[in-house]
């Protein structure tokens, strides 16, 4: 096996960048009294050593200690896309053998603890991701087994914070996913059309989001295309179905463009036909509030202050939304491209600082009809900044 | 509120059959002693309500009791997607507050263990799945705080073996999934050619996934494209970049057809220009071995003398195979298609029955290169139906 790895999908950034990434973990993990991160959401992995692949479906994290350079472990199969994708040392990748996965008895993180152990920590305070997709009780119980003398301390979000103020080498790579989703809109506003199956409309805006533009490639964003349409509009998540859209009702499109795996986000409410007045009333009602609270976003304001700026504005009209109007977003691998850290609502006193970026995603949903107008937007010195330019309203072809 | 819930995505299956797989379920939990089942895989709760909607990535579940119909509990603005996409009544479907969400010091399954303890449930022994992708430690140590005086056994993998033989409609459902991913493979091996880039050839594979048939619309394939190129076959699950195909390189294309998300997945490999003996060598006996398995597998042989005949086959070649050569799939939702029950690798002696369904994969990953080529199948009295019809060999395009 040749001492360097071949590399067809090398890393996005420079080894310094990850370097500089690893840096601020560990001064992170100090703080918390952590002697090795065991990071097992994708995302973290990708952010601190570049690991790219659809692996995560099997357990496989990324070893961080405070006193030697970032381990991968995984599934053997995988091992190759480590050394493809990563700038580690083919001698800090381990591939665990396949009989150990969805065996019953065994379990994948029994073989990861025999490699924590044969590298001298059996005995470190370990941090995990405790509230992480791809850590599950099962896998936590065979790392308690597997390292009787370690301690285990929380490191859930410990990466994601990390992952809250962007560099700009990151802005540039969600700058490139916001002139992707600018494509996929306009694709996807076109495509939406009385009449068009559900999924024929999908398959256009799916290219859309894979294709990219002419200078650079589109990545597939963690969430598919959600699209409820007519009475699913009631409720955000429903994904498409292979009937035709009808004249006299919306579609919602939750849509995204995502550059090596950073995200840009939006949503846009269509209408085939002439709104009801409500709808027309209440799209001017939240483009209003979302306005009100891109103002009011810059370094120094809370999460709280900027959704605080949407709810004066819409308090006038009688709509209510009770849940959050937006999230951290950037990195990320499915189910989500939210970052789990700051959201815009009450009571989350984070201070908003240069560089961070969010979605701010204002939906109403009522009983039987609902809109969501977003943006997603970097936050400069000069205030918001959305990164994508799509007409900001109720779409409405007549 | 109506009493009666606006079904704009109806269940794909009739009461009878969702009545039929929840009795199943609860013979299996009688035996292992389980009252109440929390049912967090998102495909078990389709399976057993018809629940369907991108809202995994948010704390959620159906509580399955022996006693009384299932309750849906999951985000307060997905309860309306719970009522779009399933039968249940309307009070049995429970939406928690945006407040519990991302949220230090709280945790959704608070807001759960609430639920529960107001049916009267709090002192029963509850099933959970402890290996799903959806139910984390941080999850599980919340359901133990609110429920007290509950106990907590392992349902992992309860619902996934009623899963394994399929109904008629469900065998129906895969049949639709192998004619879409018949036209996704005719767009793949059309798409893949010298100079296009790997981003352009999944625009279109991604297109044919999500428009389907005609008849019928495509949905969303549990895991994306994976197109591992030249030297990334050697490692299966890299997904694509913008770089172009090359002349004398092999791509691997694993890709799935999915209807109502029942999945037929599929590996062919491509050769650009004329391959190299060993890798046409390879594609002989991989093609040769596979038959094997597929002559094989019939109600009554196991799944590791599946994988013995594939075994036998090979064994004269000098090929080397680790890993396991399959595994049961079906129904699924991200990350994974497959079910995480039966694999096609010595020691599983789990005894192939009618109308389960494998995908059979033997792929070869060697140091810098590998070969995938695939059947997803059917068992039937009269043996293995691969679902889908691809010309089964290495695919060179000169």
């Amino acid at each position: 096996m040749p001492d360097i790895a071949p590399q067809p999908q090398p890393p996005a950034f420079p080894p310094a960048e990850y370097e500089a990434r690893i840096a601020r973990t560990r001064a992170r993990m100090e703080e918390r009294g952590i002697e090795v991160l065991l990071v097992t959401d994708p995302a973290n992995m990708n952010y601190l050593t570049g690991y790219d692949g659809w692996s995560f479906y099997v357990p496989q994290l990324v070893a961080v200690p405070l006193d030697a350079p970032p381990v991968w472990i995984g599934r053997g199969i995988d091992a190759n896309g480590a050394r493809a994708t990563t700038s580690l040392a083919v001698t800090d990748i381990h591939g665990y053998a396949d009989d150990v996965l969805h065996w019953p008895g065994r379990h994948p993180m029994d073989a990861v603890a025999e490699v924590l152990r044969g590298r001298g920590w059996g005995a470190r305070t370990f941090g995990l991701e405790m509230d992480s997709y791809y850590l599950s009780p099962r896998g936590f119980a065979a790392l308690q087994a597997g390292l009787p003398d370690a301690r285990f301390a929380d490191g859930d979000l410990l990466v994601n914070w990390v992952r809250a103020i962007k560099s700009p080498a990151e802005i540039a790579m969600m700058d490139r996913a916001a002139r992707i989703l600018e494509a996929v809109m306009a694709t996807a506003i076109e495509a939406v059309a009385p009449g068009v199956r559900q999924c024929d409309a999908v398959a256009a805006i799916a290219a859309a989001q894979v294709r990219g533009t002419g200078d650079f490639g589109g990545d597939y964003p963690s969430i598919v295309p959600m699209l409820p349409s007519g009475p699913g509009t009631s409720t955000p998540h429903l994904t498409w179905s292979d009937a035709p859209f009808k004249t006299g009702e919306a579609t919602i499109m939750e849509l995204a463009g995502c550059h090596r795996r950073y995200h840009c986000p939006m949503a846009r409410t269509v209408f085939l036909g002439t709104p009801p007045p409500r709808l027309a009333d209440a799209a001017a009602v939240v483009v209003e509030g979302l306005n009100a609270a891109l103002d009011a976003a810059k370094p120094g304001v809370t999460c709280e202050e900027v959704e605080g700026a949407w709810r004066r504005t819409i308090a006038k009209s009688g709509l209510v939304k009770e849940s959050r109007i937006g999230y951290s977003t950037g990195l990320n691998y499915p189910p989500d491209w939210g970052e789990h850290t700051m959201s815009l609502r009450p009571g989350d006193r984070s201070v908003l600082q240069a560089d961070m970026t969010f979605h701010c995603i204002p939906g109403i949903w009522m009983d039987d009809w609902g809109i969501e107008i977003s943006e997603c937007f970097h936050v400069t010195e000069q205030g918001a900044r959305p990164f994508a330019s799509v007409e900001r309203g109720l779409i409405v072809k007549p």
